[in-house]
């Protein structure tokens, strides 16, 4: 009955009787629930209860992406701070998240211990987080960039991982910001021979794998640790933060972030 | 000995001996190494071997979205052709996508069935596709809607779907066209009866529930098939359809979609 | 090559020369390597790290069990006692279940929260728990029932349940008995009406649901708590407890169960 | 209300009047819905619908209960009777399973592809062959053991695997009888090499491993293929067979265990 109806449907609604809408209507209802079955292939992935939920995204490619958009070396600050800008928009758009942390081309979103957005299902947390800061990175682009203009739309990975207590979640959080420091040590004294001592990508390489590197030789830009890291949190409206959050201290200044209640 | 280094990093490149760099770089080691058991807190997300992936995007709030953007009713066409844009950016950024189809504001994405990107991950798959899809529909918007700027950065949430046979994944594809033809056939009266007959929105939905629509005063755009659907498909480049995919003719036009050695 | 070799398998041994065999043991190697493919459809089950891990076992069809094997009503204290006999067992079997706790034909088992006995896999903890206590069950019945031969071999699901503090674990075997004492309040009085005073099994099920029991003609067995629910934990050697487990007083007698060093 | 109300269940029944018995009902069951949350925790296992569903199960340091058992080397005929008729008790006592295949210490079943037992749940399928199969081993085992005693319960693992095609079903199978043939075949000269040649273990694998065995010397039992494997099926019931299911013929001949709507 479908398939009769079907070749009509172009110029139904002009000739048609309501006689055959109904078929229409009929046929494509039928056919629909003929097909509905395929609905229980989709698979439950609701994160456990109690458990706090990360999100963490990375850009796909983006050591081509630097180089094509000419980011400063070793850290762009508009490239950092639209990282923010985004992490923020996420954060306001979105529910329940406590809590974010990024570097580089990287950032983790936690959302609450007892968030029941979307019944916990780790895909809504993961898609929702990844195409709201994607699209947002194009968005705010030129507000960061002025004069250099998106030559595509980049993309980012992302993935779910659940932490059963307080201290599983605190270091994960450290060992991504421990991740930067060594990252970030590396890539700023890498550079610094490149630029100031005028070495090659290939000898700066060298030089730090013998690991006597003349240090007297590079000036460190003095905003590096701000540079380096940026933590955001909510509680009303997203704030950004550049602060250490491997110690306790971090922990007892915003006891409300783990706050079971919150 | 990492805390005590750490207050160093500051300006540790102008002043440091090669033993406090060595101490920083060795406290950064062993901290991260101290947390990088959180890693065994990620879970394995690999879709069954052997299977059709598919991944499914929707827009969040597009009702909204749609409004604020000042969208045609029933169908808006430059909305319609960025979404098949983007569906086509997905296509040729990621690997093995081998057919999309699309309706309204959700997408869908097959990989082939033997596909080994990314070890078969779900979260690789659907987080690559909606964040691939999210920047791609800010940074092309203004090839499409020239005069109506974009006012914020939409979202869409993503899900993976596994089918286990050609037969599944055709009435999956079926499912959502029939989906697609139901909801196009009531919104096509519903916006026919207010913009032709004057009909209020409330006096529309009561009209369509008693199923007498007088629909000789109704006026169908020609090309309503041609916007209703869409799908495209890869070999070399993406290429639009707006084609029936419910019935066996396009299968049998297109074998080597379905075709396991593709 | 397989095919040709496999029909001379049978007598090969007195006959065969070393080509032959070497031939053989080649074709049943590369007929192995062509099929391991298959392995790579085993999903991985790895319960989340740092989380209680509990086994719940329930007996199959045991309300026909226990009629065929003319169990006593409410409760038959030789089954009572061979449940706990297969929990013993089961602990003493298996690596770190740090407590058990059953009632009627059902038996919980915890595992401690950091074990990695078979790398948390559910599939290893829930098969091997409802085997070991299965087979036991028939090994040591005749010990329970001298006069009641078992009439055939009964079988146990099983699942896996997983919690990530403390609280949670309580919280779940304080739900199995507060569940045993809502059975047990309703059976004793069911069978106390029947048995004492003569009701039928509608007539009793009637006077429940009415809720006006005449109590005073039903004598309660003085044992009833003590049949009623059942306790084991290891420590060395695991030792039935026959006690409430919903406070705290259990908690805080027995701190090792929950310590998560244990 | 539930801990002043506990510590009367002791005596309440000769005692009680109804409206103490009212206050204990209600507290038991305040009590346990209080606790139900943890049931959010249980996650669901569903197998992917149209797709075999196997469960292999092993015999747990079957090693060492051959050995406390006296098992004739290389195939004790008792032993794997004994396995054979469990498979065959698993079969007819659960549901839509359509063939099992073992050897040695393991054991294959397929239910069908479109089975619908408990809703298809892995730790249902898994928990309940693993648990019938126990059980019936030791039930049975005087029946084939007349002069051995059993002298523990013995244990088994089991994993559930799921197939989504007719050909990775058949290879499944025919990798677990490659496997079967090449211990086999191992396993027959080894000990040949010890029971008929007066080898040591030590000196018969050493004689393995160069691969020169005289195997004149060696007389080979005509009956191993016939206890090397063994296929049961069911259709009313389960029957052994003893064949190659490696190649076509074996399927050709009995088309129903692959057909779909069996």
């Amino acid at each position: 009955m479908w398939a009769a109806c079907k070749v009509k449907v172009h110029d139904f609604l002009a000739t048609t009787s309501i006689t055959l809408r109904r078929c229409l209507r009929l046929g494509a209802t039928m056919a629909k629930s003929k097909f509905e079955y395929v609905r229980d292939f989709e698979a439950d992935d609701t994160c456990l209860a109690h458990c706090w939920v990360v999100v963490r995204l990375d850009g796909r490619n983006f050591h081509r992406f630097a180089e094509k958009h000419n980011f400063a070396k070793p850290n762009d600050s508009r490239a950092l701070h639209l990282m923010t800008k985004c992490a923020q928009t996420v954060m306001e758009e979105l529910e329940d998240i406590v809590i974010a942390y990024g570097q580089s081309d990287e950032y983790s979103f936690v959302f609450k211990r007892k968030t029941n957005w979307f019944k916990r299902r780790a895909s809504k947390f993961m898609t929702h987080v990844a195409s709201q800061f994607a699209s947002s990175y194009v968005f705010y682009w030129r507000n960061y960039f002025e004069d250099q203009p998106l030559l595509y739309p980049p993309g980012f990975d992302g993935r779910v991982v659940v932490y059963p207590s307080n201290q599983t979640l605190k270091d994960y959080l450290s060992w991504r910001q421990a991740d930067c420091h060594i990252n970030n040590l590396y890539n700023t004294v890498f550079w610094a021979l490149i630029q100031q001592s005028g070495l090659t990508p290939v000898e700066a390489q060298g030089r730090l794998q013998v690991d006597e590197v003349m240090t007297k030789e590079i000036k460190l830009p003095t905003e590096m640790e701000g540079k380096k890291m940026s933590v955001t949190r909510t509680r009303t409206k997203p704030v950004p933060f550049h602060c250490d959050i491997i110690g306790d201290a971090f922990w007892k200044e915003h006891p409300e972030i783990l706050d079971e209640d919150s």
